[in-house]
């Protein structure tokens, strides 16, 4: 059995060691455009701040996979012919061919002289040219535009964030919860602005801004080999062909709320990964429907969210509530929940601000997978102890407070 | 509407809370022996160790109940007739009546000269007992034996731990995961030490003990009104007569696994409560089946359990993952998470210590009260960032492990 895996990151890296996992004796050809093995691409604003150096976000080198006995190239792949499963240019053909492409940082509008965020020399370039920056614009209030802005601040810079939505963290959270998360970044923020183009360190929108360095962080485009688009995919990672399979930034999948979604999470792109590489490798895997668990720290504070935001659930309800971590009478740290829930009290999603909101997100996926209602969650139990949570945490009060607005 | 409540702890108080907001116009009595109103006993620990003062853990005052039209009385009640609903002494009779006496320290031995803590007078005088003194003797290394020993330990005592199971935090954890917590305390424990008296500062066993003070915590029985006996309660805290409900460590219950138990934990005592006092006011409230959530942070460690103990569960399978809280690019601190699961992989307990420890184990309460199976949470989602949690955090891991011993 010969299997060819395109792309080295979360997905493509995670699929080589679950194929080999799988069938021991697997020809195994792992193609990585870049050379270093797979890393981290979530951790590279931090290497941008010069957290910890480029090799130390290095989860696998090229040698590892090599004394794994997968067969790892330094070679871009640009064009596989699906139906012979042969890779263009090797014209190699494989039993089974898993597509993990990724995604590429993508302009909406001409982007000049401007820097972009995705592989590891990327961030290199930035960090080497923003030593040298006093200031910076970063165009994108999302995720990595976010995590970049916490790293030029951190390094001196003066920070300006251009975003074109009307809160930050678009993608991630409601309003609400963005405006709340917003007071407490000390970087100047304007919301609501449209980008027409960079130009060599101008920035040409409503009126023109100017810096030393651009960056764009507008999100990802999915990279696709020659003719194959962006690769739709069922919870077994199958793409409709085959012995073809995809696993990604470069998929499309139905998310548990049912809808076509390209997620850019590389916590899913791993479970992608592992389910691709162990059916490539003649296993019988399949992952659970993405809920979407989301989380980041910026500027001292856990993000995090699960699921639908209210804006995106037609007739829902929610909550909020702000409190803390600890019983009244300890020193507690703040901790704000939001919670969503239709019009039945099933729980669609919750988005967390503040000390263990990851915990709660995760806590609440598992509540959204077995669609349990604000009712169930306002009464389950929550460990209690007075150094280390209150008798009725946060997240079973808001789901109370939905619970009365439900009555 | 009349209604009694009988005591002043997590159970009675907040009893009587939600019998307010149930019944705005009810008469609501209060009967408190103790006469400070609800606080936390489970914070009595860290007022013997000044952690903080002692009328800072007053959570609801005499006052507070007094402004919310609940009449407290500074009275202890021995006696009910539960048929009349007749409080003996008073002779006054009730419509409903909720029994929430709570328990006290019971004593295997004969203890002579020996301190016990359940009250906050009892933490006082230890605690200033505790200021002259050099060395103590704990007996017992449950929750409360433990707290006290960090809170000696950090006043600068010389503390030994004498406990009579073969492991400490017996009810809390297995002997692996207990083994695992010992190595990281730096205070004398002998386990397996059957304690036969104490008698003025010598504590008698196989062999002599001796130290200036001994406290003994070996565990509560219910306290009882006459008659009563331990009230075994259903899950809307009635107890089995017409306007008799009861709460908290008072009563007997079913758990989630089909136990008869006595609970013993200020968060199920507090939601006993809430449902008690909701529905003594003639609401229709009903908690769910207890999956005992609990938790403590002692010597650095936070440590949490939830649902069955390897050993309570017969034919079960386990699993323990050591590891960290983040990828291993990042600094992370240490976790170590055990999963005990069924024959068939239904989840049915969690032990862990480290970080995020409460929160892994609220997660898991979430997945037990759905039953859950190992292969369904090994492909949950948990929020990923590097500055937050792993790709495939420690909880996942461990299901896995149990996944691979199934098959």
């Amino acid at each position: 059995m010969k299997i060819a895996i395109i792309g080295c990151g979360a997905a493509g890296g995670t699929a080589a060691q679950f194929a080999r996992k799988t069938a021991r004796d697997a020809e195994i050809v792992l193609y990585d455009g870049e050379g270093y093995g797979q890393y981290s691409k979530c951790a590279l604003p931090y290497v941008v701040r010069g957290m910890m150096e480029s090799d130390r976000i290095v989860e696998f080198s090229p040698e590892w996979f090599r004394r794994q006995r997968i067969e790892y190239r330094e070679e871009r792949v640009d064009a596989v012919d699906m139906e012979a499963r042969v890779i263009e240019g090797s014209e190699e053909s494989y039993d089974a061919i898993i597509v993990a492409t990724g995604a590429m940082p993508a302009s909406p509008f001409p982007a000049e002289g401007a820097y972009f965020l995705r592989t590891m020399e990327d961030a290199i370039k930035i960090r080497e040219e923003a030593k040298k920056a006093r200031d910076i614009i970063i165009i994108g209030a999302g995720l990595i535009g976010m995590e970049l802005a916490e790293s030029f601040h951190e390094m001196g810079l003066e920070v300006k964030i251009l975003e074109y939505m009307s809160s930050i963290l678009p993608a991630m959270v409601d309003g609400d919860i963005a405006s709340h998360i917003r007071k407490n970044i000390d970087v100047d923020i304007e919301t609501g602005c449209r980008v027409e183009a960079v130009e060599d360190g101008v920035v040409i929108a409503d009126e023109e801004y100017r810096a030393d360095m651009v960056v764009v962080a507008t999100g990802n485009r999915p990279m696709v080999v020659k003719e194959s688009g962006v690769m739709d995919v069922n919870m077994k990672c199958e793409a409709g062909m085959d012995g073809i399979y995809a696993a990604g930034d470069c998929t499309s999948i139905t998310d548990f709320f049912g809808r076509k979604i390209n997620v850019g999470l590389g916590s899913i792109a791993a479970r992608q990964g592992r389910t691709a590489g162990i059916n490539a490798a003649g296993g019988n895997e399949e992952m659970l429907p993405p809920v979407l668990s989301r989380t980041t720290r910026i500027f001292g504070m856990e993000i995090a969210a699960v699921g639908l935001l209210e804006r995106e659930a037609k007739g829902s309800i929610s909550a909020k509530y702000s409190g803390k971590d600890l019983p009244h009478y300890m020193e507690g740290k703040s901790i704000v929940v939001k919670v969503v829930a239709d019009g039945d009290g099933k729980i669609l999603g919750c988005q967390a601000v503040g000390s263990g909101a990851a915990a709660i997100v995760d806590r609440m996926a598992v509540a959204i997978y077995n669609e349990m209602n604000v009712r169930e969650m306002a009464r389950m139990e929550n460990a209690y102890a007075p150094v280390v949570a209150p008798t009725f945490d946060a997240l079973s009060i808001a789901c109370g407070m939905i619970e009365r607005k439900l009555k």
